[in-house]
């Protein structure tokens, strides 16, 4: 893609409140211009990405970091197969989902006690939920979204239909969450709201502090799902009084494919609670090998099985590449750079690209949306054939049922020039109808 | 320890029965000649093992296969680094948990569709119990062992916590579990039997047929931890009609500290039963994202959160050298050679060390025990100040509580000669008395 000095026709006159300068107009150079001049761009450096690709999936699955191989290798070759289990001492191995867990909780705006790394997402999830509920015996609702991961609707009706006794799961949209608070809807009978944050369809993202307000208010708890929050922009978990929080490993964190999933519990929750997955590394004395299940009294309660080593070395190592941009400002430098990315991309594919039934779904507004941008196509299936001839040309976003697709952009190590050739790409691939070949026909759909 | 010519003397008369000739004494010089004529030394070489560590604590950490560095060092640099996303497909990674099932399958007995690899032993019991339970919807009573692994116990006390109803947990000592299930005792009300195939402690090992004949008889169901025997000796569920089991990956099977664990359901249960960790990687469509989860009708229902796939990995090359002793006689050969090494490092001890209060406590019949041998001293802090001192000679055993001494012998890597040292060890650490050191006196005892 030879466009350095392309300018985009037609480009929107960005108004004062933008990111960008008021009269800029995005043009190839001005985003090398601005790349050149971005304190955070020192930080692409600390991965292993693919030459020429734009990858535009790190909230699917982050990149390798740099030292991510070094590590591992460290951890399996010296701590494993030289320690062998005396390592679980002596590198440390024992203290990692806390230790890992307080490094998070830097991330999240939470104490280094009420955050560890353990399990899936769907486990902690569980877990938090069925403790979530002893907070409010008298009521039987879980209100969630009916736009939310489906991995978290399934754990809800699992746990749900394992507790019986009228629970029930209210299903409402993102709008509608408010209205049912009230006393007059469901509020009397909310127990505990499950939310995402952000919406990984549309990458809508929800007021924390608002929203948890307004659950306290309606006298519930709240479960948040920080899949797409993480790492991406700075949450504030102690400051909106959250209660509860889950959220993943791999994707803004960088901890690789399937990595720890993390849990938070706020102090004030964590003793008076149990959570029903009670293995052995919950306990309070885990090797005095007791017969009677006796919690630990914080955070590490909601342990369950013995911590897995490898992946959260890994996991350790993607959350330094994080926490290394806490001297260029953190993740209030990383979000202003994800809504200058995003706005790039916005306003070059509606201006590009509107003439070809691509919708954004995604708020306009940046501190309405996380780091993603998300475009519906009329037909599903033109959808995916784009998606696919996209990562043909090295560039890689996704597609989400039934008609999204979805474009993250990671601020730690994508640039302005990548989200500029982005959009180029995807208004070559409609202009040329590109996507209208047999190889990019959906077939079967992973991911 | 320089000892290649020295016998041990008054060694025991080798009676017909056991697995070395009647009239063998032990000798380092007749162990080296063994470990020669023995087909299975090679397998010795798929191990990085620390040079002169004799390491009998595979049993709680197996030790590092040769070949995991490299191929974590691919799935890390190759499939995640440059396939990223796309290696959820292209790289297989989604279908990790069945194919690595199948192949533990291949060394517990089952059938290809009836085990998975995921979580970790103490989620997969959570899963495995409730499924269980729905099977006799009548009764009350989860039968299990006083002296079963704690974290089963846990997780079976925080199942009941949530189901209420009744439901309980009876703890009885091993030799009474038959009795037990006889009508007149609690036989009527047991619904599932909960229970270790090799005792962590003391290595003694059930009949896994017998008794799971004696829970059918009773009207209940079995779930099998396999611990301790998978990877290491021959185990097979179908044939016994076991219901369900789950076991570890981190012993036996090689696979890495923290390694995903594995369940089996039997194939005539799995689409029975409900399992309440419903995440989306046991829906029957994770990626048509519907809200409503609808089980995956086999195996893949047990599973809940994405895949972890380094760790998966792992203990796939971790399974491969298991696997690869089928062409010399598999596992049944390896536990013939098992029996011969604990044979030899019972009857060393036995009678090198009775005088300083070293009581066996696994069975003497080779069939009755797992690979493992284990001593009990009378004071637990000499137990483990024995251990500590063992380990600084190079001999890694383990401590359990209150006072046992625990070596493992995995047969894919240790030699007669092993044995042979290991017990001089042990007695010259007694006779010296070199384990009454401040530094060998216990701190906080963790592994």
């Amino acid at each position: 893609m030879d466009s350095a000095d392309a300018t985009v026709e037609g480009a929107p006159d960005h108004s004062d409140d933008r990111m960008v300068d008021s009269v800029l107009e995005w043009t190839r150079a001005e985003c090398e211009r601005l790349d050149r001049d971005d304190p955070l761009s020192v930080h692409r450096l600390q991965f292993s990405l693919p030459p020429g690709l734009i990858y535009l999936d790190g909230n699917s699955l982050g990149p390798l970091p740099a030292g991510t191989a070094a590590r591992i290798a460290t951890a399996v070759s010296q701590e494993w197969g030289e320690g062998l289990i005396g390592s679980w001492n002596s590198a440390g191995w024992i203290g990692l989902p806390q230790r890992v867990g307080a490094k998070i909780a830097a991330l999240v705006g939470a104490h280094d006690d009420e955050v560890v790394a353990a399990d899936s997402t769907s486990v902690n999830l569980f877990k938090v939920l069925a403790a979530a509920l002893q907070l409010r015996p008298d009521r039987r609702v879980i209100l969630s979204e009916r736009g939310n991961f489906p991995t978290d609707l399934y754990i809800a009706q699992g746990l749900i239909g394992m507790l019986g006794k009228g629970y029930r799961l209210e299903l409402a949209e993102r709008e509608d969450l408010e209205r049912l608070l009230s006393p007059e809807e469901l509020g009397l009978d909310v127990a505990v709201a499950m939310l995402t944050q952000v919406d990984y369809r549309d990458g809508s993202r929800l007021d924390m502090a608002r929203v948890t307000a307004q659950v306290h208010e309606a006298g519930g708890v709240v479960v948040w799902d920080l899949a797409h929050s993480a790492g991406a922009f700075p949450v504030a978990l102690n400051a909106a009084k959250a209660d509860f929080a889950v959220g993943c490993g791999y994707k803004y964190l960088n901890g690789g494919p399937g990595a720890p999933a993390f849990l938070y519990v706020a102090r004030e929750h964590q003793s008076r609670l149990h959570q029903p997955l009670s293995g052995w590394m919950g306990h309070a004395h885990p090797f005095d090998f007791a017969q009677e299940y006796a919690p630990e009294p914080g955070i590490s309660r909601y342990l369950c099985g013995t911590p897995p080593v490898l992946a959260l070395t890994a996991l350790d190592e993607g959350l330094d590449t994080v926490l290394a941009a806490q001297p260029h400002g953190g993740l209030a430098a990383l979000e202003a750079k994800a809504a200058r990315l995003t706005e790039c991309f916005i306003d070059l594919v509606e201006d590009g690209c509107s003439e070809y039934g691509m919708t954004l779904v995604t708020p306009r507004e940046a501190q309405r949306r996380g780091n993603q941008v998300s475009f519906a196509m009329e037909a599903g299936d033109q959808a995916y054939a784009v998606v696919q001839a996209l990562i043909a040309r090295g560039v890689v976003g996704d597609f989400r049922a039934p008609n999204i697709l979805r474009f993250g952009f990671a601020p730690l190590y994508l640039r302005l020039v990548d989200a500029w050739d982005a959009a180029e790409h995807v208004a070559e691939v409609l202009q040329t109808r590109e996507w209208d070949q047999p190889r990019f026909l959906r077939r079967h759909a992973v991911t």
